[in-house]
């Protein structure tokens, strides 16, 4: 159940191989949603379904998206990997350590765990759409993983945590990705609107807001109340003055 | 220090793709030896080369040995790993329980990480000469491993268990390989010649004298063998001359 909640998200994968790797180690850990986001054009279907073994109908059954936003629409929790480090990445955290908030999370509805490009990882715009960061801890001298190595890392802490999450309490369903992406629109021009940022800095304060907002999980009626707030500063606004 | 002493050891590797990843995965998880034991002779080096991005120095640096016996022989400790369940191979433990306990003896000496081939894993008597048998968690439905994510697995966990480790307190020094397959020679000479086993049943015996001196705490299984040997030997005294 806490496993079929999990989606694989590849976002703009280069290599076959890295797809059909991913699927295998997927597959070794009990997990089998596949997403892809804007693959490589040229990208060969023949390495990866040579390296799929035994894990075929994970491969074959991928789903294929054209932006992250619409991969991970559904998901109640968004986790992105990343191996460097910055401003938008300070809060990542270990594997081991996300793991079993991931797998609470993931008894509630899906949970999207997502892979950037081999070159370039996942973009600050896209980090900065995620509720969990995680980096994988490595040797200062070469840090860059593989694709599916990371991706096999990550599935083997997801499996690994099974039954050593606390059940979530929450009474309201949680917020989808949607759901949240809305509440962050309405946050932005809101904030735009009043002078609280000024439009230069106003990805990196969203950026915080996202990191505050994804401390814990948010559900529906968080999100309700966190954009009511927002609808009466601008009734306020238009009516008060 | 202590992942200056882990040796990572493929043995009867087929594919170049997978020593490549295998040597990428240990240069993320600050592990430099590698040494192979008898890989394919049609093993492909560009694919190696390829895929061992970052980590051309391990790849350029392995050692290659005939046999596992060679390989491992200055080793204090030896762990193979295996997806099978079998007679062999029950006494297997997860690579996060068994990290901690190798990391203590790379403190100590060499310690050598065992891998099989790609499509038999390691054979029963390579399995009997290891001093401890990692089984990595796996999904029941695909429980075979790639060869490069099973040693990034291993590695992660290694790296991850450093200073996780109880130091060792033994104040002689430990034995290697080599020496404890002279004492098990010996062992398996005396055996035979007091008839306590069969020359057709001596494979599976010393297989399980090699469990018990691998283990830290004896099972009421092996004190009854080594009481065996014992009642054996006075026997024999009594009667034989």
């Amino acid at each position: 159940m806490v496993l079929d909640n999990i989606r694989i998200v590849l976002v703009g994968t280069l290599y076959g191989g890295n797809v059909g790797s991913a699927c295998r180690a997927m597959a070794n850990m009990g997990i089998s949603r596949l997403r892809l986001v804007a693959p490589d054009p040229h990208i060969k279907w023949d390495e990866a379904e040579r390296m799929a073994c035994h894990s075929e109908h994970i491969l074959e059954g991928r789903q294929v998206y054209g932006t992250l936003a619409e991969a991970v629409s559904d998901c109640v929790a968004v986790a992105g990997t990343s191996v460097r480090e910055g401003l938008y990445r300070r809060h990542a955290r270990g594997p081991r350590e996300v793991a079993p908030d991931l797998a609470a999370l993931a008894e509630k509805g899906p949970v999207a765990v997502v892979f950037g490009r081999e070159d370039k990882g996942l973009l600050n715009e896209e980090i900065s759409s995620c509720t969990h960061l995680i980096r994988i801890p490595t040797s200062t001298v070469v840090s860059s993983l593989n694709l599916s190595q990371a991706v096999m890392v990550v599935c083997y802490e997801l499996f690994s945590s099974l039954g050593k999450y606390e059940p979530l309490k929450e009474k309201s369903e949680l917020a989808s990705a949607a759901l949240r992406e809305r509440m962050f629109e309405l946050w932005r021009s809101h904030l735009l609107r009043i002078g609280f940022m000024e439009e230069a800095k106003a990805d990196h304060m969203m950026a915080g807001f996202n990191r505050i907002f994804s401390r814990g999980a948010l559900t529906q009626d968080d999100v309700m109340i966190l954009m009511g707030v927002i609808r009466q500063n601008e009734w306020a606004i238009d009516h008060l003055l």
